[in-house]
C-alpha cells in the first residue's frame, strides 16, 4: 500500500493552491487555480472538484489521510468561512462539508494563521515547541496561538487575533469597524499607512516623497536599505507598536518563541531589531530575555499547503 | 481503605491555610496558621511540618494522595515561589521540595490565581469548560487562562499575568517597576489610588473627602451604594478599563467565560456593568454576546485550598 498522503489547501482571495503531503510534510505534488472567476460558491466548487478529483484519482483515493483547509476567517468547529472581507461570497460558506461532498473525504478547515502555526509546530521552526505563537505580518496580520502542545481554538473557534488586539487606543479605524488594531500598523497595509500619514504631516526629505500617494511596503523597505531616514523611521514606529503588543500577548501565555511569518516579516533588523527592543522594555521581569524571536522555517510558497495538510495528521 | 484525600494548602503572605480535601471537593478538615513570625524558611517548615505532621498521620498517610500549594509568584514546573513581593523570605524559595521533604509525600506548587483556575474548572464555576478565564481582583490582579481543558503555564511557568498587560500606556507605575498594569487600576488597591488622585484633583462634593489619605476599597464601594457621584464615577473609571483590557485578552483566547474571584469581584453592577459595558464596546464582531460574566462559585474561606488541592488529581 502506499504511504498514506494529506490534501492541503490553501484557500486565498485570489488562488487556491493544493498539494499532496506526506507525513514528514514533503509535497508529492501540488498546483493551483484561480479562487475568483467562478460566480457563486456551487461554481467554484464544481471547479474545486474538476481540478482536485483527477488528483485523488492518480494517487489513489484509499491512500487518501483526508483533506485540511486554511482560509480566512475559518473556523474549525463548524468547517465555516465566517464574513471573510477578501474573499469572492460574502457572509457563511460551509466550504469544509462542500469539499468533503464533492470530493468524498472527511475535511478539516481552520483559519489561515492557525494552520500556519501546525505547519511550523509539524514540519518547521516549532518543531518540539509546546509553547509558541505564529505571527503573520501580511496584508493583515494573523495569529495562532499554541500552548500545552495545542492550537488554542477557543470555546468558539475564533481564537488568536491578534491583528484586533487594540495597540494604539482610540487608534486608526480598522476594517473590523474598530480603532487601533495591531493590524492597521504592524502590516504591509499599515506600514504604507504610516508612510502616506507621514508624507502629509511634515516636509521632511525623503525618496519616499516621489511616490506619495501610491507608496508600497516594498518602496519603504528599498527606501530604508538605502538609509532614507524617513523610511527607517518608520520601521522604527511600527516596530515599537508590535513589540509592545507583543509584550501584552507574552504575558498571557508565555511563549518559548514568536515565529514570523509573511512578507513583512522579511524586514529583518529593520524591523526586528525594534520589536525586539520593545518587547523586551514593556515585558514583566519574569519574561525578559527568554522569548526567541524566529523566522518561519517553512518555504513560503509551500507553508500554507503544509500547514493545511498538518490539520488532517 | 479510605478515600483519597489531596491536602490542598494556600500560603498567603499572612496566613498560611490548609484542608483535606476529597476527590469531590468536600474538605474533610482544615485550619490555618501564621505564614509570618518564623525568621527563615527553615524556621517556617519547622512550624509547618508541626501543624501538619499531625493532620497527615491522622487522615492516615496511606490516604494521601499527595499534596497541592497555591502560592504567589508559584512556579509549577520548578515548585518554587520566585521573588514574591509580599512574602516574608526574598529571592526564590524552593517551597515544593522543602514541603515535600519534610512531609514525604509528592508536592505540587503553582501560583494562587492558576490554582484559583483550577479549582473552578474542578468544583466551582468552570466545571465542564474548557476555555475560561480566572481573574482574581483582591490586593493586585491575578489570572488563569484555560485553553483546550488544561491551564496554559507557558513554556516557563509563568503564563496568566493579566495584571501586568498595559491597560494604560505610560500609565500608573506598577510595582513591578513598568507602568500602565491593569493591576494597578483594576485592584482594591488601584481603586483606591483612583480615589485618592481624583480627590487630590478637584474639588467635587463627595463623602469620601473626609477619608482624604485613608481611602479603602470598602469605603468607596460604601459610599457607591448611597448614590455618591464620585464614588459611582470610580467605579464607572475601574470597569472602562479593565473591560477594555479584557477585550484585548478575549482576542486571544476567545473564552466561555470569564469567572472573577476576590474583594473587589463583589462589587457586583457597580463594577461590572461597565466591565461588561467596555468589553463588549472593544471586542472584535466575533466574540460579542458570546463571553459569559460569572462569579467564583467557590465559598471564599475555601476556594484558595480547594484549587490548590486540584493540583494533585
Amino acid at each position: 500500500m502506499n504511504e498514506p498522503l494529506a490534501l492541503g489547501i490553501d484557500i486565498g482571495g485570489t488562488n487556491t493552491a493544493y498539494g499532496l503531503v506526506n507525513r514528514r510534510g514533503e509535497i508529492v505534488s501540488k498546483g493551483s487555480f484561480p479562487t475568483t472567476g467562478h460566480g457563486t460558491v456551487a461554481d467554484y466548487i464544481v471547479a474545486f472538484k474538476n481540478e482536485l478529483g483527477p488528483v485523488l484519482d492518480k494517487a489513489g483515493k484509499e491512500s487518501m489521510a483526508g483533506i485540511g483547509i486554511g482560509a480566512p476567517s475559518g473556523n474549525v468547529f463548524t468547517g465555516e468561512i465566517v464574513d471573510a472581507p477578501n474573499m469572492p461570497w460574502p457572509g457563511v460558506i460551509p466550504m469544509a462539508k462542500l469539499v468533503s461532498e464533492a470530493l468524498d473525504l472527511k475535511t478539516i478547515l481552520t483559519n489561515d494563521a492557525n494552520a500556519a502555526a501546525l505547519g511550523e509546530l509539524m514540519y518547521g521552526a516549532a518543531k518540539g515547541m509546546k509553547d509558541f505563537i505564529l505571527v503573520t505580518l501580511g496584508t493583515g496580520v494573523g495569529s495562532g496561538f499554541v500552548a500545552n502542545g495545542q492550537l488554542i481554538y477557543g470555546h468558539d473557534g475564533f481564537a488568536g487575533e491578534l491583528g484586533h488586539v487594540i495597540a494604539v487606543r482610540d487608534g486608526r479605524k480598522c476594517g473590523c469597524g474598530r480603532h487601533g488594531c495591531l493590524e492597521t500598523y504592524a502590516s504591509a497595509t499599515g506600514i504604507v499607512h504610516t508612510a502616506e500619514e507621514w508624507l502629509k504631516e511634515n516636509n521632511k526629505e525623503t525618496t519616499l516623497r516621489t511616490h506619495a500617494g501610491s507608496i508600497t511596503a516594498k518602496l519603504i523597505h528599498d527606501a530604508a536599505t538605502q538609509g532614507d531616514a524617513i523610511a527607517l523611521e518608520i520601521f522604527a514606529y511600527t516596530g515599537k507598536i508590535l513589540g509592545q503588543t507583543l509584550a501584552d500577548a507574552v504575558a498571557i501565555t508565555s511563549p518559548q518563541a514568536i515565529i514570523f511569518f509573511g512578507g513583512l516579516a522579511k524586514s529583518g533588523d529593520l524591523l526586528f531589531s525594534h520589536v525586539h527592543t520593545h518587547m523586551e522594555k514593556n515585558l514583566l521581569h519574569v519574561y525578559r530575555n527568554k522569548v526567541a524571536f524566529l523566522q518561519s522555517a517553512l518555504p513560503d510558497a509551500d507553508a500554507a499547503i503544509l500547514g493545511a495538510s498538518a490539520l488532517v495528521w
